[in-house]
């Protein structure tokens, strides 16, 4: 059921360096792979991981391959061939296609011949389900929404009426796509529900963790990029826009129409407020807090590391009075200012 | 399939200013309104988005409607009379009534002629489920629960056992309302669990948002006013109490038997510890933790923002060392004073 | 329905004072409890609580037995004992056993005759439900994963393929075990999927709570020791491993490959950043971020603590130039160093 390593090499267009004949069963860790198992090594300080171990063969770059003497596969990226050689070892298993028994479709809906409805899942009035696209058991496709072609929703996902997941995406159990944005009129001490009626609209390639939610437009959609990747428990609001190729890390929250630029990277339970832009290629640290805008590439933060909590009492406790400490250095300048100018006015 | 200005007049109690005739046929934001859409202007600095776009009649203020020569609804909150306006126009659809037959509704259960249970909904022994409630598909109602009149469980809802929903609430995908508290009582390295025997109580008209947790009482309830709006993926602990008409952003965590006032509300990530009160009236700002009672209404916060991280690395090793920093401040102030004192008792 | 106190004193082990034919019906929290109650008081300070109330009998330590004068009964760890009273005077619901109707269970499933599969729950192809396992409505099994004897999952939980879910453990709605972990190489602008090959595998006596989500590992896999309590909406990443004991808040987020030591406890909203490790014993404080590896036990903390936003204001404005103001500190002390200088070496 493996690959021999001169086939692997083709496949990825890798120069070869070794025995070709090797049979490829699996892939590991550098540190813990095997004879039959091939690794990768992105930069030449992880080649220590090797010393005790011994892969079947090694991903390596031209530059580092001279500092390893086993079989190896040369490369230009040697962590995006191993995401290659895995799926090539372990490929996507077979979807299946058709409507389980236990599903609930609604006669007015379509279903393409080759897409797959799992069992207990449910596809309302109108919506549209593409070829190839696989709705696991559990899962939710409301009224008038499209599921792209080959898209797959794992299990137990939830995507509302009249919103679009385009082509290529995954979607994690839990995941809610469509609720409605949290959008009040203040009456008075009461609230007033403002009705949400805008869209999500998901591009192609899209990959979105387990019990991540996205809320509908209030009047425009959310949108959310091709590319984009977003990992578990994350809050996209209404009317956020978020461009391709952007990585949201865990837990974040990104409050209502906040526009997040191209190719970003929001590190785990940083939080975005509303209305406001983020340019392209911005990376913000976990935890930090986008207040305002973004205009200019570059890697932001507010994050602060915790320390000893009887140390870190005493200085978040000189942090409360920071403002007056800042005022009295002010003084103590203009104090020295002072003296200084008497002891200089005076005669030596 | 829209409606006249002059009717949507009557029914908002606005005043008509212009074309009464004119049919109006959706919303829009002012930027993107149309001829057939109703628009609103909140604040005045908000008229200049009427630059690119004339929409079909703008709500607006009184004191503003001097600033705007188009069709006009004149009244006291924009806002609110938008989000009325926006209902007239896409009334909520009729709710089914009767149970689906793939649902799972137990023989000792009540459900109300005019209530619906969805496909592939579960409803337990002795659960009530009151008029015109509506169960969403893939909803769990458990045992002894009650789901108050017109209460909407939208989809994939959970409400464990004997809890309470009351009327006129709204709850989103993915919600789970009576879990078990964390409390556990420490028996040297293990934990114990301690039975969680309290409820969950809802009051009326509340909306709970995406993926949001709603724990158990432990010995007493958990419990939630009415009027409450709760955001995505909020967490709600055990016997938390919030008061009526307090909204809750995304992402925040309240910590176990915290209770917090009417009228407040937590920006998106707040932390909320256990066993503290928050009085009526509170603003948090979003990231915030509120670490003790808050006795004064007013607005709270303890939100740092992103800065460029070389800039903020500098900042914040500092901050590490800011108890130090004050202790040399205040030695600095002495010494100054030691040598203000020897300057002034020289002799000019 | 009750237990006489002497009963309950004989199975807590605790030593009876006062009347042993008393029937104790219920449990409550000392302020509130009646005269068929049974309650607790863990510390002294509590005690005054019980101005308000008289409980049926107080389970108290032998070093505060002496001021409370009702009926009590006397051991060494009040809280456990409560939790165990608990226990007996509401013992678990005994669990149904056999296969629902409505439930999905593939032929190539084994499941228990002591095990039960409730309403709409998908069990898959050589997945394993053992002895007196619970798989609630609505719950998903999948492909060749093991539920552990005892082990309750109590409704809509999701283990994805190949996971490991171990003895009398408990895990509560909205849970997802074995998504794919967030991994990608970055191909330019694009991001590459790599393939998720490893598993999560759960101890025993582990709870976790609604809509946490625990990835699978991207090679190894993810691990989470035996007695491990997690709260709700916690987030953990591939190839994090939890050691024995550990409690970890609601809203943590843990990233990839994070090590953490047996008996921690971690509090609300706390972030631990990927590839460190965390040593046994250590107690991070809510909303603390642990950005590097801590190796000594303790307490650790970086939280701020809200305040009046005006203060605050000032205070972060500061915070933003706290390098500089630390500059501006150090050239004040070489100035008076100098200045002093100047003023002892001028004759008096």
């Amino acid at each position: 059921m493996g690959i021999l390593l001169a086939e692997l090499a083709t496949q990825l267009g890798a120069q070869l360096r070794g025995d070709g004949a090797l049979e490829i069963t699996g892939v590991a860790a550098p540190e813990r792979a095997g004879p039959g198992d091939l690794s990768f090594v992105a930069e030449r300080k992880y080649l220590k991981l090797l010393e005790s171990a011994r892969p079947g063969a090694l991903l390596i770059s031209v530059t580092d391959a001279g500092h390893f003497d086993g079989n190896a596969l040369i490369v230009d990226n040697p962590h995006v061939a191993f995401a290659r050689a895995a799926n090539l070892l372990f490929p996507p298993e077979v979807m299946p296609h058709g409507i389980h028994a236990s599903a609930s479709v609604d006669s007015m809906a379509t279903v393409a011949p080759t897409a797959w409805v799992g069992p207990l899942a449910v596809v309302e009035a109108h919506a549209i389900v593409e070829a190839g696209a696989y709705i696991g058991p559990g899962c939710y496709v409301g009224e008038s929404t499209r599921v792209g072609s080959r898209t797959r929703l794992v299990e137990r996902v939830s995507v509302l009426h009249h919103c679009v997941v385009g082509e290529d995406c995954i979607v994690w159990p839990g995941v809610v796509i469509g609720s409605d944005g949290f959008g009040y009129a203040r009456d008075g001490a009461r609230w007033v529900k403002v009705p949400q009626l805008g869209r999500v609209v998901i591009g192609r390639n899209v990959e979105i963790g387990a019990n991540t939610t996205v809320d509908r437009g209030a009047i425009d959609d959310t949108v959310i990029g091709d590319g984009v990747k977003i990992d578990n428990l994350v809050q996209v609001a209404h009317n956020v826009r978020i461009g391709e190729n952007t990585a949201i890390a865990g837990c974040v929250g990104i409050a209502g129409s906040a526009v997040i630029g191209r190719r970003c990277a929001l590190g785990g339970q940083v939080g975005v407020a509303g209305h406001l832009e983020i340019t392209d290629d911005v990376t913000v640290l976990g935890t930090s807090l986008v207040a305002s805008s973004i205009t200019k590439p570059g890697v932001y933060s507010s994050s602060i590391k915790a320390e000893p909590a009887e140390l870190w009492r005493r200085n978040a406790a000189r942090l409360r009075k920071l403002d007056e400490m800042a005022d009295r250095l002010r003084r103590i300048e203009k104090q020295i200012e002072e003296i200084s100018g008497r002891i200089h006015s005076e005669p030596d």
